[in-house]
């Protein structure tokens, strides 16, 4: 058992609920808190029904209290009092505290267990108290000075406290313009700020600038990494909860993935009636069919393109509010350029395969316009999402190539019908 | 000039060349090097340009030698041999050290700015040690035990070294089992290493485990993002450099994107072929063209679901190596599932559109096979270009959606050939 909790946490899902069991109860409270944190979600319900309410609140005391509050946070409420009620009462009292907050927000993820030090104290004092602390909080690497209202008016890094004078006192030496983050601040925003200004704890405030608790960084990087795995599943069409590819069973997933594939199956099927109307044209020029997959793809791979873009530059603050419309308005020409060229590929390739001069003609105009018209969708429309205040990963894509494809196929049939005809 | 570094960075874009400059001068050397790594790499070099080099080199001394390492490694030979020979002597010859490694790996991202101690020094002498270096170093939250031949022994954090008595040597506190990265190990994989165990820094020894320096988690914190952006960006067939949105010309942007739209469009060239082969039994069956859009779409997209799950399990090292083989035999049973669904559904919807039995039955087929293998490819592709060592983002993407649009068209036209006619 001398193994690190994050090891042990990577081979218990190979083993037998049994023997999950038997390793949670060999490692003693405090490690089998720091195994139960690092395990996957969807194992830990069964684990913790094995072993039972009263070992359970045992390794709960032992966890750090924004740990314990994630993991009550998602049992059924009659099982989470029930801990709680086990739980030593002021460990329950913090950690009852943070389930006020939702679990997407600073206080969701902040921890209580910080220093805080009075103003009016000394360097060798602070030092005292956190010799004294220093076990029980999750970072010392910062203290927050407050006041008798319990009100953050300053903060300091323990470098800071240590290369500081021994008989200074502390509002001497403490620096008073703290960046602070709202408890009810989205989790991703407190991520940027803390790998905006490389801090390893960012203290959480109320409306009273009284401290809360703390974000420490490596809750900061499971935040930055749930975020990014979210809006790439989200680009993919795919809901990010529920798709664990070794837990969770293929018929869970498949009834996840499914709505996404039928919408889209639809959103073809709309085009394919688009295609139906000009049947006639189809019928005396059989060759538009042999276009239809190229033209279909293109504009939707350059959407794809400009929408990933986009959306990773929001996402990342690459783009903001000041440089939104310059991003876009370049991205605009963009999609001419990349419009212009694949157009005339296409129209190339196809007089040479098809050898007719007309038919070229009207398969790369049509290309040329609907990658233009796509690139500059794929890239306004996240914006425009954005701005209304929704996510512009889930919403943009399957809207997106759903109107290009019908869209697509309207002016390629359009275009045939009036030039071949 | 009372912002935050990371504040003055993100508004000089915004202004004039000139004004850059003069914001800088008037920063001083030290506040200047905070800035200048904050700042995106594309208005660098216009930057260091006017600073001048003398200037410039007075504010590379004041940064961090990884940081100073990295915006050398982008600038050409001759400028960044004349900045070496401006700098002092000890700070350049950091820098060239971190410099031999690739701006990947462990080596590249390091810095050998933190705090070793001799063993056989007290916890007395080593607190004095760190009061003596604590402004030079990047962190000091950890710190290294190294013996004679400068080989890694152990290491402590800071706050385990407060906690231990004053008179104690550092070889009977310090812990022993170290988790180390090599120099030229990947950066991915670092920043993997610090993730999974919450580190704050992690130290990188060469083959004789001598220790050359550490990485800290403000870096991790950007490798992570920066390999997330690369990802998306794969996936949706973009390149990611030279696609700064707001600082890139839109000409250089195409030219990186159209490479991927082309070949994407001679994909769907080749599927056309396949149509243009079975063009007898499209003019016969008209209507076996309103379901191309459908029929290409479809499988495109539940391979692009199952290629994101794979590709970033791998990525966020979710699915391991003991773990891959279960998950992608799991994912294809997803498969049959979503396709015999999928195709379930279009076989009534195209039943009910068109009123033929046939004709519902080839295309509610057809897709239930496209989607089934679509799916299995999706999952089962990635996994095999990371066992070959390559970056799963980037090859499977096109390869599987050209492949899947072929195969579909060929596998609608011979069930269609074969039963309809």
């Amino acid at each position: 058992m001398d193994l690190h909790p994050a090891d042990i946490a990577e081979v218990l899902p190979e083993v037998a609920l049994a023997q999950r069991v038997r390793v949670m109860r060999a490692a003693g409270p405090e490690k089998a808190a720091l195994i139960l944190y690092e395990l996957d979600r969807d194992i830990v319900p069964p684990l913790l029904e094995a072993l039972g309410p009263k070992r359970l609140a045992e390794v709960l005391n032992d966890m750090s209290d924004d740990d314990a509050a994630d993991i009550l946070g998602e049992l059924p409420e009659p099982q989470k009092d029930q801990l709680l009620s086990l739980m030593e009462a002021t460990e329950a009292a913090d950690v009852r505290e943070l389930l006020k907050y939702g679990k997407d927000t600073a206080g969701g993820i902040m921890t209580t267990e910080y220093v805080s030090l009075k103003e009016d104290m000394t360097v060798d004092e602070a030092m005292a108290t956190l010799r004294q602390m220093g076990t029980e909080v999750e970072t010392i690497y910062y203290v927050y000075a407050i006041n008798e209202q319990a009100q953050l008016t300053g903060a300091m890094s323990l470098r800071e406290l240590i290369l500081a004078p021994l008989d200074a006192r502390i509002e001497q030496v403490v620096n008073r313009r703290v960046i602070t983050a709202h408890a009810w601040d989205d989790q991703e925003k407190v991520a940027r700020l803390v790998a905006k200004y490389d801090f390893i704890a960012i203290p959480v405030v109320n409306d009273d600038n009284q401290l809360l608790g703390i974000v420490t960084v490596d809750d900061v990087l499971d935040v930055l990494e749930e975020e990014a795995t979210e809006d790439i599943l989200k680009l993919a069409n795919v809901d990010a909860e529920g798709q664990d590819l070794v837990e969770t069973s293929p018929w869970q997933r498949a009834t996840r993935r499914l709505p996404w594939l039928i919408a889209l199956l639809f959103g073809g099927l709309i085009a394919g009636n688009v295609i139906k109307e000009f049947s006639g044209t189809l019928e005396k020029v059989t060759a538009l069919a042999f276009f239809i997959t190229a033209m279909a793809g293109g504009p939707g791979n350059a959407a794809t393109q400009s929408l990933a873009l986009v959306v990773r530059g929001l996402a990342t603050g690459e783009v903001d509010q000041r440089r939104l419309l310059k991003a876009v308005f370049k991205e605009a020409q963009v999609g001419i350029i990349v419009g212009l060229v694949s157009g005339s590929v296409l129209a190339v390739v196809a007089y040479l395969w098809q050898g007719e001069t007309s038919l070229g003609l009207v398969v790369g105009l049509a290309l040329a316009i609907n990658i233009t018209i796509s690139t500059m969708l794929g890239s306004f429309f996240p914006v425009i999402i954005h701005r209304l205040g929704a996510d512009p990963a889930v919403a943009s894509g399957p809207f997106i190539s759903t109107l290009m494809d019908v869209t697509s196929m309207f002016i390629y049939f359009s275009l045939a019908t009036w030039l071949l005809l």
